[in-house]
């Protein structure tokens, strides 16, 4: 008999969620030294949450079942509602708010390379500021991430704005703009026979389609915009190209990637009202890292609050991969590891308290179980990559000592029971720790 | 229009969940110190998982639905059931292994105060040993966290066995012991006629359940065991008693609160095979902290593998409520806090660079996106419980410095661009902080 797990989630052996543990660190104290708040919500919300927001599409790729007192709920497939939930529920709250989340999403999507059933993602929020700034924070925070991950050669971060967009097809004729959304959205998917036949429906003459392809086809410096707009110049298209050009500015200050301008990035057809941006591995493999925006009508379309807002999100698996390709998908520990040897069982008790005197200095530490000889004590030690071996046996329980090995060196020291916290406060790891 | 949260779930608001998640940073931290690793598992779970182990009336209490494949799931109503199913489906592993792990698991069950519908569950288990001292080690841990939080003179720690508790019942002639195991569990709910007809009816004379009665009734020192089981002398009784003693002497060298034998825990009608614990609030006031006991049956039960195994679990809504009675529900940021005001537009990028500075000098920042004026910002500094306040105008864009003022004692200094980060690196948070 053999129990399976469910398709499309994943079980996290330690190898695995360390690394992840370290991923997720390193974004909330990212987050936090941006002055965020971290926030949780339930797993399980009403349906009826996403059904104004995200429509039908969402809707159906849901896990979502009848509870026991008749109402549609859904293990949640997205954060923004929760927390746009939690915010219009509280009017007490001080303007601006930075919050972040790290739920578990779910989607019943087909599996695949990058994608599960169930992740985790990381969210960050600002509320109740529409300036550029909060949006260059936002987005520097998502740089700031993947910079302390050591990623800063691996990705780029590719800024758009959907008002910009929307001045510009605006001034060439075009009569459905979501629907012209909808068509940039899916520029890279279709070719370029299906693009001009698409977007000419919207109402666009053939030659201003021609200079709106060569314009999403190509990412540029912040500084050369004009590069690619410069066919469609007036006051409404400039002013939306000097805030994203200052909103570029302000990123760079807080990152040490790049930041692009990609104008094909419409996210979707949700629910953005202003700028856009997703983050990119630079050698394009993989899907986007992230992706966020403003969106300042959500809060209205779910209370009778009207809260600008700007955030972005982040899930698990897409960084996974791009940090194992790099060699970074490891850990280390945070202490010196010590493993406690223990040569005969009616010294066990005495080897608990020289544990704890390690743990009281500052070490972790692993205390046998095996019971079995030195030797092979040591061997699990080794096998568990610790640094030291902390030896007890007859002889130092006797004298109140403990036998100190260094594991690399293979070093040896014996220590007074008492003075042993101090000892290890001298001591550093010494060995590499990878899973 | 309001959207409302399902019944029984909670927000968790960042005056909430920050202290919650120093909570879970201090178990984890706890976990790493004896060399636990992190693992995590799927929130959805085939239902046949937990028939086996838990039986239809766990089932009964699960938020389980047919999913789009036709098969019974449901989102995970305990840890443990995942992690044997983890371990036994990797051969490879060498133990014994030590995990923990700290999923939302969910209960379709009436909420009260310090129970809901979902909540975190730290839990921690090793695998593979079946000695007293990997008892000791997971009670031991399970007290370290509730030291760590300050709690050491809130807390105790009880412990029982249920071979110990078997050899008593057979001995005096019981012929259903998990029948006995169920009265014993139901003592605390039932009045003391009711707890002799049902003990009664096992098989157990008069003269033994009165002394079964006051052997349940009382909470001892280990050293004083045989005060309580002084009726029942016999030498499997004696030897389960030592085990015990063994146990609590190793785990009162892991921790700062008393261990207690109170042989009237039995955690249920579950699949303990060994030492039962829980710990419990001294003032009497709460359901058990935490609980945990050896499980050496489960895998085999699951698997083709027979694989000792000692864990607990403890949630994280009575412990929110002990912590909130101490007057522990508060956080502290970890690094100090800076409020960065800008008192011209013009100065903003400036600002950005002065801000990314300080962080980089390891300061937190909140960089004002008001754009009021001075004294405004500096009231949103104090609402922040910044610990200072950085000042960037033009005169200090022009002189390339920016003005920092300690909030608590007004003091101001200007600070060089170029040397912020290493002035930063010199302050500390200078304020207290509580949520």
């Amino acid at each position: 008999m053999t129990f399976e797990r469910v398709r499309g989630f994943r079980d996290h052996y330690p190898e695995d969620m360390m690394p992840r543990k370290k991923i997720f660190k390193v974004a909330e104290e990212s987050a936090e030294s941006l002055g965020f708040k971290k926030v949780d919500f339930p797993s399980l919300e009403y349906l009826d949450l996403y059904r104004l927001k995200s429509g039908e599409e969402l809707v159906g790729q849901t896990f979502s079942f009848v509870d026991k007192g008749g109402r549609e709920v859904t293990m949640i497939p997205e954060a923004t509602p929760s927390v746009v939930r939690m915010i219009t529920a509280r009017k007490d709250l001080i303007k601006p708010i930075r919050w972040y989340s790290l739920p578990k999403i779910f989607r019943y999507e087909e599996p695949q390379a990058g994608r599960y059933r169930e992740h985790y993602q990381f969210n960050a929020d600002i509320f109740g500021a529409d300036s550029p700034e909060a949006d260059a924070e936002i987005i520097g925070l998502a740089g700031m991430i993947l910079d302390g991950l050591g990623l800063q050669s691996r990705y780029e971060i590719r800024i758009s704005s959907r008002p910009l967009l929307e001045s510009i097809l605006n001034s060439v004729g075009c009569r459905n703009v979501p629907a012209a959304f909808g068509v940039i959205d899916r520029f890279r998917k279709i070719d370029r026979d299906e693009f001009f036949s698409e977007i000419s429906a919207t109402g666009i003459d053939g030659e201003h389609t021609d200079l709106l392809y060569s314009m999403i086809s190509r990412t540029v410096e912040p500084g050369k915009i004009h590069d690619v707009t410069g066919g469609f110049a007036n006051p409404s298209v400039e002013a939306e190209i000097s805030r994203l050009q200052y909103i570029s500015d302000l990123v760079a200050r807080m990152i040490l990637s790049p930041v692009k301008v990609d104008l094909s990035i419409v996210r979707g057809l949700a629910y953005y009202t202003g700028v856009v941006f997703e983050a990119y591995d630079v050698m394009g493999k993989h899907r986007a890292i992230l992706g966020g925006g403003r969106y300042d009508g959500l809060a209205a379309l779910m209370s009778d609050q009207d809260i600008p807002a700007v955030g972005f999100g982040m899930g698990d698996a897409v960084i996974e991969l791009l940090m194992k390709e790099e060699g970074k998908w490891f850990y280390s520990n945070e202490k010196p590891l010590f493993y406690v040897c223990c040569t005969r069982q009616e010294s066990k008790s005495y080897a608990f308290s020289v544990s704890r005197e390690v743990r009281d200095g500052g070490g972790a530490t692993i205390d046998d179980l095996s019971n079995r000889g030195l030797s092979a004590q040591l061997r699990n030690a080794a096998g568990e990559r610790c640094d030291y071996a902390v030896i007890v046996g007859e002889r130092e329980e006797r004298s109140r000592t403990a036998t100190f090995r260094n594991l690399v060196s293979g070093e040896q020291r014996e220590i007074e029971y008492g003075k042993i916290g101090q000892h290890v406060l001298t001591l550093k790891g010494v060995s590499v720790k990878k899973a």
